[in-house]
């Protein structure tokens, strides 16, 4: 925290005057793709190369990084002579072609994949999928595609397919991710670096308690039972097993008992002969890495353990050094900070590679001619912004690359030479520069070009509150356009406060969207604050919330709310508040732990009472109903239903398969008991959010609730 | 319809002036005990004998007819002492006694069934049946209690349990009502007149798809399915068993095929040999009168078969003429109007009782020295009215027994020569008197106590209108309190419009409840008509809406609409709607057919598409959505939601067994896939309708939707 004692940040941005235009509720709803940014399509680095690609219409060219020449490489016409050639169907337009290297790369109609040199122009089928193929991984070195189909696992070799996994209990699942995405677990397949096994997660939930969903589209409704550990209840089993593409036979990890525990951050060793696993209790406090042989399942080593007294939180897998197989890197929070360490196969820290009160939030690889660079994006700069850094092994010098404030991403050359830096900021829209490695702008890909540009917008301000304990508050604050300071003007309080997201950034419209802005344009100051809990401050900040989630959050948020008391343009009696999923909950709390100053609530798929939660994340910060049972009753919102005053809309999908149905449900059902008065609103058929343009019904509804009531 | 056109029938009937009270929410959802009429408790007549019997506190006085006088039959300090001596628990409130005759009576606590005698005043258990114990039909010579424990039938007598039927499979369904309550079926029990058989309804629905009710109230949601035929869909088999007490066996009457066709009117005959029922065809448009063998099951005779191109609805039982075991009467609508028939077990009509274009709604037994009057209610003298009337078998004169207009009920002297007539009106709550056989009052029971004597009503009146076509249609209008000819006020239409029902009534507040006085005392005109389809109007005025329900009803309301704006003191831009179940249907129809009309609707329970409704009821009124497409589309909700405008609310029962909760989940996704703003609320847990103190809740989102919107 020292840092926020030297450094006060604050910063005002305005947006540009002179627009006209306001957002209708369709754009607010991004249903306009003239709203949209301007995306670079295709845009990828040519193998081994200092030459980029990037797509325009049917056309993909080659442009060099150290000249900007553009060249063609190929366009729809080239394909569709080969695709002709060998008695495929034309094609309407260019597919994304995925550059295996400087001479062919391969791209995917339906479930068949095509090949195509771009030198010789010659085309052919590669592999071709069942069409019920799922959660595909092509291996791009052999070409051979692993997947599953319903609960088992396949690979298809030259469009033949062989079944590796034949369990006829749909509760047995192999193939798919596991743990839900607790762990940063994206994949249930994993390629061992020679391409001739795969090691697959193995999920057992046969154990684990259905939960009913209702299909209302059905002639005569009809139950779709998911399977949904929630907290303290008995959860899924899952192992790792290796097939061995030549001897057609799979071993199991020898991963333990017992058997509820988690198995993250999986990793091959790079002679693909070993394989490594993070277990985690399920309590989630004790991590070992285990290194297993692969040819029997044993257990070879752990190489180390990691204990936190609240949690630990293993999202990353081991990133090997390339021409060191006994090295890598590690993310860890045991500082207090996400950062890199160096550890040997032994288990043995080598160096701690980044240090300070920041965090790293993506390993980007290992780069350089010695590939002695490893490249990240951190908060180093400030926790509103994602740089691009590499930092060097052997000095551990860390040098900048992106030279702009902002949000950003990269993708690197693999000399490292060059970077294409994407990024987004409160003064950017979203811009493609390309970068040297030392942070100097070589050539501007794409400019800026902000597609609001005509539209009114209300001032936005990013800046710092600090609660009583001194923790510095990120907040943002938008005026409704045409601010009158000696008006007053409503509020709404638009909050997530959950782990892992930060509202607040350094990026377009400060990470606000386009529905808060049209709120805006109605005439409504809209207020966000990251409070503690959220993302990309360390881990003191985020694991203030352990077994209490809603208090520490609310303190937070109040002192958002003694700052808008404070503002002479603030209507105080006239704060409403929106959120959904960990928001809904928020908002709830906020409504209903302090309805004094909260007239209107809004609250979408909202989490009621933690213990109708899963399991994965429910436990992580809350440890069970049981062993917990005073943080579960104090987080429960159906305990704060009595203090319901004003009006409280609660809104959501009757598919949810993730804050289910069950939680507003009781929350209504309570509500009536106590003869309260809410609102409720359901998307029939939607699940834990409301896509596509029946978004443009959930964001009227939202917004003509608070225009009616607020 | 030839009454119409000579008997205009208007009256206005004025509430009392000078009461100052209103009535808050939890007096208009019955909450409040001292707003319900006073009852006389335990009133039955004593056996054979011309006294009654009534409770006051812990005392049963009798009461003789003819002199008035009351003597002391029994109280609680008997029935202890009686209980004492058995080493019983003491009663600490009399208990309901059902009086065999003038020296014994039984009473039950909880599933313990004791007589007493009260002239010796000796009391002794006579029966005893296990807590598990459902559908009990105890039978008052025998002392023996045929009941269900789930799916199965048994008898106890004198204590001992006897399993008669033995199914496993919950699919099949033993002694339980059938057909749902659409064939005015109560009870799945018939005991035969000598008490020696029991025929029992036995229910195969295996092939009917289960519905999924969701319980939240689980630790984890849990379904409980129902089985719910939906209309067009496979529906259950139903037969009838006959179990003999004495052999133990059991034979099934041969009812034949199809399966899927509905056992009605079952009826022992008198001798106990034989038993009638009513069969009709799934189609319901063909009924054959049977009669079985119940030592074989064979069919001994199709004594008459009834048929109508839309549906026949037989509803009640054979009522076997005392002393001519030969002879019946049936109930039949086979011209027009229900109307009583008597017939010999030959199936010969001897004489249509009664005729007219009235309806007789109530048998209510053969009474006179000879037994040859037969009493009925009906609506002779107006179709707002129920009145008491009898019919001499001989010579076909009718006379009516109520002196009094309003909505009467009949207990009967067995020798006929007294009746309790127990009534209400427009002018009286609810009043007892005692009335002889010529309907001349004897003496007043308890006088009428208005409830709501010291609150301030609104003005109701009771008048007709006129269909284009000339049919004539009952309304009711209140008026705001404080009503004043210069303003203007809004309107809210209470609607139902379905078969079996009539909201419009001589009875207390014309039938309309305390809810609705409410909302007149808000400001609000309260109207309400009874649209072809309604109850107590004949076939012709029922069966308008066959194939195609939601249009006529609509355009007779629309007479309605037509009045209302003729009347200079209805604000014609501020007309709502509020309905429930089939109410809560045209609630939705009148509010999208006339969006220019119906600015805010709220719709409860509401059927939303035909399809999705039980296929006993919706088969009836509008066949298979296979055989009438056309009706069904037009019917459908979900066609006209394209119109919705201003506000709507719609409001559900999350475990609504009768209209299941995917009619209005359906509604809300149409609305929501096109983008129509409409609101919805769920009360969780609760079924076709919202009790208990719950109905305060109800009501006051009600009211408060029409008081934020109208």
């Amino acid at each position: 925290m020292r840092r926020s004692f030297v450094f006060i940040f604050s910063f005002i941005v305005l947006s540009l005057s002179a627009q006209e235009k306001l957002l209708t509720i369709e754009d607010a709803s991004y249903m306009n793709p003239k709203l949209f940014p301007a995306r670079v399509r295709q845009l990828q680095w040519i193998g081994e190369t200092e030459h980029y690609a990037f797509a325009k219409e049917n056309s993909l060219y080659k442009v060099s990084a150290r000249r900007g020449t553009e060249t063609l490489l190929l366009d729809l016409d080239m394909l569709n002579t080969g695709m002709r050639t060998n008695g495929y169907d034309s094609l309407k337009r260019l597919p994304r072609i995925n550059l295996f290297n400087d001479e062919a790369g391969y791209f995917q109609i339906g479930k068949t994949y095509y090949e195509y040199n771009y030198k010789s122009h010659q085309l052919w089928k590669v592999n071709m999928l069942p069409d019920s193929a799922e959660n595909i991984d092509f291996n791009n070195d052999t070409r051979i595609a692993a997947f599953t189909i319903k609960n088992n696992l396949y690979y298809a070799e030259d469009g033949k397919v062989k079944q590796i996994t034949f369990d006829k209990n749909p509760g047995i699942v192999n193939g798919h991710t596991v743990h839900r995405v607790e762990f940063g677990i994206k994949t249930g397949i994993f390629w061992s670096p020679d391409g001739k096994k795969i090691a697959f997660y193995r999920k057992d939930e046969t154990m684990v308690a259905d939960y009913p969903l209702v299909d209302i589209n059905q002639r005569i409704a009809k139950v779709k039972n998911i399977k949904y550990p929630m907290a303290g209840e008995t959860s899924q089993e899952v192992t790792l097993g290796v097939y061995d593409l030549e001897t057609g036979k799979t071993v199991f990890m020898k991963t333990g008992e017992p058997k509820d525990h988690y198995l993250t951050a999986v990793t091959w060793g790079p002679e693909s002969k070993t394989i490594y696993i993070a277990i985690l209790n399920r309590d989630q406090n004790h991590l070992k890495l285990n290194r297993y042989d692969v040819a029997t399942g044993a257990l070879q080593k752990t190489l180390f353990e990691e204990e936190n007294p609240k949690y630990v939180e293993p999202e990353n897998p081991l990133y090997f050094r390339p021409e060191h197989n006994d090295e890598f890197i590690w993310q860890s929070e045991r500082d207090g900070y996400n950062h890199l360490y160096l550890f040997n196969t032994d288990g043995k820290l080598l160096k701690q590679l980044t240090k300070g009160d920041w965090v790293v939030t993506d390993f980007l690889g290992y780069y350089g001619k010695e590939k002695n660079e490893v490249w990240f994006l951190s908060t180093k700069t400030s926790p509103l912004q994602k740089n691009i850094y590499k930092v060097n092994i052997e000095n551990g010098k860390i040098t900048r690359i992106s030279p702009d404030h902002g949000t950003h991403y990269a993708l690197i050359s693999k000399s490292g030479k060059y970077v294409i830096d994407i990024f987004s900021s409160t003064d950017i829209t979203r811009k493609y520069q390309l970068v040297d490695s030392k942070g100097k702008t070589v050539r501007v890909i794409q400019k800026d070009k902000d597609p609001l540009a005509d539209y009114k917008l209300g001032q936005m301000t990013i800046s710092t509150l600090r609660a009583p304990d001194g923790t510095e508050l990120y907040y943002r604050l938008i005026k409704p356009v045409d601010f009158d300071s000696t008006k007053k003007y409503p509020v709404i309080v638009y909050v997530y406060g959950g782990p892992h997201a930060q509202l607040v950034t350094d990026s377009w419209l400060g990470g606000a969207g386009l529905f808060l802005n049209f709120l805006a344009e109605r005439g409504y100051i809209i207020f966000t604050l990251d409070n503690r809990g959220s993302a990309n401050r360390g881990l003191a900040f985020e694991q203030a919330i352990f077994r209490n989630v809603g208090t520490i959050e609310t303190k937070d948020q109040m002192v958002g709310i003694n700052f808008l008391e404070s503002l002479p343009y603030v209507d105080t009696s006239r704060i409403g508040v929106d959120g959904w999923s960990y928001g809904g909950f928020m908002t709830l709390t906020l409504k209903l732990r302090h309805p004094e100053i909260f007239k209107v609530a809004v609250a979408g798929g909202p989490v009621i009472d933690w213990k109708y939660y899963e399991v994965m994340y429910g436990e992580r910060y809350m440890d069970t109903p049981q062993t917990n049972p005073e943080g579960y009753k104090k987080a429960s919102v159906l305990n704060y239903v009595k203090n319901m005053n004003g009006k409280a809309l609660v809104i959501h999908g009757t598919m949810d398969p993730t804050v289910v149905w069950q939680h507003s449900l009781l929350f209504i059902e309570k509500a009536v008991s106590l003869n309260k008065q809410v609102d409720y609103f359901v998307y029939p058929g939607h699940g834990h959010g409301v896509g596509g343009k029946d978004r443009v019904n959930l964001n009227e509804k939202i917004w003509e609730y608070f225009r009616d009531n607020l």
